[in-house]
């Protein structure tokens, strides 16, 4: 190990209380963006939280919230972009929390609030990694650091890809750190080297102005049976998706992701246990569940339609409605799938039930050859003292690619302080105040080597 | 017109207004049986108002909610039984009543209150009718009267069945008047000679123990998925219900049905405007929307699954359910259909598809030609100047079954004081005073001639 990074261990070791502090601290302002919850007030506690770590700060303004962006000068021209977000999910059901989602609480080694692995815990990481760097370098850093931290990523991240492309200059870098990231369920760092993209719709219909009586069901139409049949023409039971030319333009795995997907562990018996699965989707297991991340998905996230209480209301629907999520992998445009959603359900007679897009993100993917991705693999073998795993595609979506392509095509990878169970949009969201201190090491080591590219 | 007729219609007139202030204090208590809500309060209410109008009273005690049970001999042995209930429906949504639901209030010649259609001011008229009787025929009566009302009509009348079997010598009768009735849109009265049964059930899955981020929908099972696929098996787009067996016993309409049928107006345009259609089920139309009521249905009241509030949040439902009836015509009961629904599903390989029975009722229906119908309809044809219209079914359920066929198969019609627009079960339930004027005229009448049968 180098001095430098000796240092920066014994830093971390040192400040370590004062992060989780300040990540408390963070976590304790409600930031949800679904519902414009503590927005302004959280953009403007990270404002000066960035500007308190000695980076210059500005507040940009979008057509939704702002974006905050903080920059520091290094030795090198090569500058590291780290992107995070400010903004939480809802925190329902709010019965399932053990302690309450807007006060951070520690227990057994872990800290829980929402948003803590999902972003804040990694905004804070990647400060104290400045400071690490800083302190180990006698206050300059060797790379130039820009770290952008926006407020819509929960909602789908909106207006980050105009942002990116307003502020090209101001975002000028060689490479990026994307929001999340840490250690796999056998304690091995994982660097993921890109997301699926995502298209999400609502889709309702209404067959009547009102409520019926289910004594009339023999003449009136009933929405909820509309829609269900809708439906049913997008995905058959074995999974496989109907609409025409879905899966036209989905490019398959490179041989060297098929590689490294055999490579990969596969967590089989830890997934069924932690989801209390009878069967996995098409009955797959073993390492097509490594594989099956290249296929696109349908998802329904919710559907609704007439009574819902308890016992019975013998009702007919008016309306019905479902959000549906469309899961897209390289080579798929959020765009021509939502054209081709449109297109199918007129062709299959649902003209009536209105598509109405909630959110997009293309998919994108960055080449495991790619020296950065190499660098972040090296240091977190250091890190963690197990040799890291390459992931070649998460299965959800993150706005990487709104900067990867804009910014020259610069490699997007993930390392952070989360874990496989830190349950990032569900109740008892946490981090484990260790992966919190490793992520801190593992992020300032990459922020030394990157100069050095 | 008989002496004895125009001795009835002078006491209405003259008393009426006593019976519309009877009818406003029985509709301020309230009675919701889905909640228990003023129920006892309600059934003692009822004792005494019966007690009041000269009738013998026992409160019988049921699982549930009591039946209150009114008797007066009369001079024939022959005995008319008057089915009505005490509970009411929820009143929600409270915003949309103009004035509140449990303070009655009369505007513009109407009664406005929850239960004042269905079925408090059809119980105070068959009280008045009988005070009426009484009053034209020197306080005898010419048939005997047995007055029963029930507390659980609004949530399935569980109990019923077992009530009338346990009772038989209480309830021994040679005709049933049921619990509500009235003109229809051109003003001529309707009788309708018979009820769909009715099966609810809850059909629910879970496939995992929570629900999980959407990023996994390649490998992780969605129940909103499994379900939607579970009830597409159960009825196609063309409105065919597809369980085998399902119509096997369903009875089609006799040829005296189908004449009567065919002689009802369509009310299309009035249907059409009311529930702001673009079509009916079916493509139906003109005298296909009267025939179409010896179809039985599968209905959709309601679906929940996942998250259904503003936005999006991608996530997984674990559990999903839905709650459906089906309205059943003669021949099919409820519990074989139950039967045959589950072994479908186990057939359909969705044997993880929870089926709760949330209640039933079997259908039941009077011939067109019974005496007792043609008594009925000959005194609405004198009550309401206009020729009166027999309906063989009721698309709606009611258990008129439980006491038919238990009795000695009595002939059962309905004759009463609300209209097609007293918007029973929704806000703004009224009945309009005129109707409850002629209500009490008519079943006045054939108490009258009751005993000459």
């Amino acid at each position: 190990m180098s001095e430098a990074a000796r240092r920066i261990d014994t830093f971390v070791q040192e400040h370590l209380d004062r992060y989780i502090a300040e990540t408390i601290r963070l976590c304790a302002q409600p930031s949800v963006s679904a519902r414009g919850e503590g927005i302004a007030a959280c953009a403007d506690m990270v404002a000066a939280m960035l500007a308190a770590h000695g980076l210059q700060v500005r507040t940009i303004a979008t057509p939704g919230n702002p974006v905050i962006v903080g920059h520091a000068d290094g030795k090198s021209p090569r500058t590291l972009l780290c992107y995070n977000h400010y903004d939480v999910q809802p925190p329902e059901p709010l019965e399932l929390w053990t302690s309450p989602p807007f006060e951070p609480t520690l227990r057994d080694g872990a800290l829980y609030a929402r948003g803590v692995a999902d972003d804040k815990g990694e905004l804070v990481s990647r400060l104290a990694a400045i400071d690490a760097v800083r302190a180990a370098h006698g206050g300059a850093l060797p790379c130039g650091v820009t770290v952008v931290v926006e407020g819509e990523e929960e909602v789908g991240s909106p207006h980050i890809a105009q942002f990116v492309r307003q502020n090209l200059g101001l975002l000028q870098s060689q490479g990026a750190i994307w929001e999340v990231g840490g250690p796999d369920p056998d304690g091995r760092p994982v660097i993921a080297l890109g997301f699926r993209g995502i298209l999400s719709v609502e889709l309702a219909v209404q067959v009547m102005s009102g409520d019926a009586h289910s004594g009339s069901a023999h003449i009136l139409p009933n929405a909820a049976w509309r829609l269900l049949w809708a439906l049913a023409t997008l995905k058959d039971p074995d999974e496989r998706i109907r609409i025409p030319h879905f899966y036209e333009n989905a490019l398959p795995p490179t041989d060297r992701d098929r590689q490294i997907l055999d490579e990969m562990p596969v967590h089989e018996e830890l997934l069924r246990r932690e989801h209390g699965l009878r069967a996995f989707c098409r009955g797959a297991k073993g390492k097509e569940l490594n594989h099956a991340v290249f296929e696109p998905t349908c998802n329904i996230c919710g559907i609704t339609a007439g009574y819902q209480g308890p016992g019975t209301k013998t009702v007919i629907p008016a309306r019905a409605s479902a959000k549906v999520d469309f899961r897209l992998v390289p080579g798929q445009e959020p765009d021509e799938i939502l054209a081709g959603l449109r297109a199918h359900l007129d062709r299959e007679g649902y003209g009536d039930v209105v598509v109405t897009r909630l959110g997009a993100m293309s998919p994108a993917k960055t080449p495991a050859d790619d020296p950065f991705v190499m660098l972040t693999a090296r240091t977190g073998d250091e890190v963690y003292g197990r040799p890291t795993l390459l992931d070649p595609l998460e299965g959800g979506s993150s706005p990487s690619y709104a900067f990867s392509g804009p910014l020259g095509g610069i490699p997007v990878v993930l390392a952070g302080v989360g874990y496989w169970g830190s349950r990032a949009h569900a109740p008892d969201e946490h981090i484990r105040l260790d992966d919190f201190r490793q992520g801190i090491r593992h992020v300032a080591r990459i922020l030394e080597g990157f100069a050095e590219l």
